[in-house]
């Protein structure tokens, strides 16, 4: 099968082998896929991941293993990308996202979606509503991460919340919190982006409009910037005891300056991977509509050209087609 | 009068003007004041600070302003150290630590204690029961920050708590939570240091007996060492969704990896200043020993030899009477 492989380079390889299915097990023909900036960052040597790159799908199932109720095959499906054991402390507390023993699809020690056909266990495959077209349930991942938020913080409906960077990363946060009713302002550097949000009810403001009012005077801010620069501003408008939310990996590892942190005695909430479950209601009923955020799709024979829009700025989410 | 004046250089001043005292303060004759690593970092040009040091005290209400209750005077008393405006969005909340009008005494625009008069709002000061000696007195404040943690978060009984490092902050830390109840592990470098924990029935562990089977195994870890490898053995410590409580600017301003903050989903929980009040009750409730700390109590002539022996390695805190 075509598969396109991060090995030292990224390739697209014409004969990888076929992916076996454990008993507990669907394979799965993909249908789409998107492309993430941790994929991106794999590329570059993040995580130390080798093999199929991809993690955001949605597919059919085209075959299951023994302990698999066969009824699933033939059904159009999306899937958590957290393989867990189910046997440690970590999973009995539902925590499979942060089992200690687990792989994670296209990123750590299992193969990944950017290929014809792929694995996962059949508990992490969740199949979906005919009124989610395959464009939407792409987006499902992204989405889920961003309500990952919402799980872990509870959003009193009177809380001043800001979402700082207006990325793919800011708008999936957006388009959640627009459809969960959270009063909130999108702060970016890019009108036509921040126009999305706004389109959903979001107040809006540009990056250089930010005036001393604004300094300390949030409950929440999310940074979704991934700069350095980024969690600076995004610290400095979080009032004393307000709660910043970190959910890149990327600025974080650069080392930051946490000494307002400790004064004003702010909370850091790190945030990764979410729930589908919360998400896929909210896609079915229609509240989040994805389309704005989508730059372009591609061929997979065409990833080249994928990846390298992906690359570019202004560009949001780039989708690939099976 | 006397006065221990930090500009550039430190000073013992001979005739530095008495403080005049305004409507709501009360003018306080110094008995005690002990040397904090704050005071230490403010000689190195922390905030900026220029005037009297000090922030640790306890002393004797030597007058009153025209609003205050004449009774306090001849009163023995400790103080809270942010002089808030009481007027601010802030304060209405009760959070008059984060007032962002405050000034804070002997740290930021307010003279210190190092001197043998100084005034403090009113509401700043709290009387204490004979039954609380000068020396344990001395203690409210650094224990008070310790006792910070207590507010912030909720200790379940069966939560696995972990304190790192045995310095002053670390022993302080572990008295509060000793007298709490709270079951918890102090790691440090120093077994003679430790014994001071495992006397108030911690259990302790020396950093090098640290295995894997304590790695993202806390609950909460209580980052008290004050440097870059005291913080990321802390975050190796914690469970996935676990609390890293950072009590440390010092650390803080170095720059931190935060990486693993997002991929474990840690909280951060900046933590500064304390309440006085619930230190009080435990001190007069005799539910807390101070003397092992105490490493040397010098007379204010000889604050040179006091902040030299401060600066040695295994000094816990130094004291200076007056």
């Amino acid at each position: 099968m075509k598969a396109l492989v991060f090995d030292n380079t990224l390739k697209l390889e014409q004969n990888y082998p076929n992916p076996t299915v454990k008993n507990n097990e669907v394979l799965i023909k993909t249908s789409m896929v998107g492309i993430c900036n941790t994929d991106y960052e794999i590329t570059l040597g993040y995580m130390g991941y080798k093999g199929v790159l991809g993690h955001e799908f949605v597919g059919v199932v085209e075959n299951v293993g023994a302990d698999v109720d066969k009824n699933l095959i033939g059904k159009r499906v999306v899937g958590e990308i957290n393989c867990a054991c189910n046997s440690c402390p970590t999973c009995y507390q539902n925590l499979q996202r942060h089992c200690p023993n687990r792989s994670t699809l296209g990123i750590w020690q299992k193969d990944g979606c950017f290929s014809e056909y792929f694995t996962l266990p059949v508990e992490n495959v969740l199949p979906i509503s005919e009124n989610v077209d395959d464009i939407t349930a792409t987006f499902t991942e992204p989405l889920a991460a961003a309500y990952e938020i919402i799980e872990q913080i509870h959003f009193k409906p009177t809380d001043k919340v800001a979402i700082l960077g207006d990325g793919k990363l800011g708008l999936c946060i957006s388009l959640v919190f627009s459809a969960m009713n959270i009063d909130f302002t999108h702060i970016g550097k890019h009108e036509e982006k921040l126009t999305i949000s706004k389109k959903n009810g979001a107040k809006t403001m540009l990056l250089e409009e930010i005036t001393d009012k604004e300094r300390k005077s949030f409950d929440v801010v999310i940074e979704a910037t991934g700069s350095t620069g980024g969690f600076e501003t995004s610290a400095s408008l979080v009032k004393p005891r307000g709660i910043l939310v970190l959910k890149s990996t990327i600025v974080a590892r650069e080392g930051l300056n946490l000494a307002s942190i400790v004064v004003d005695e702010i909370t850091i909430q790190g945030s990764r991977c979410g729930q589908f479950k919360p998400i896929l209601r909210l896609l079915e009923n229609k509240k989040i509509d994805v389309t704005p955020l989508v730059s372009a799709i591609y061929e997979l024979d065409d990833f080249e050209n994928a990846f390298k829009k992906n690359s570019e700025k202004g560009t949001l989410k780039v989708l690939v087609k099976f």
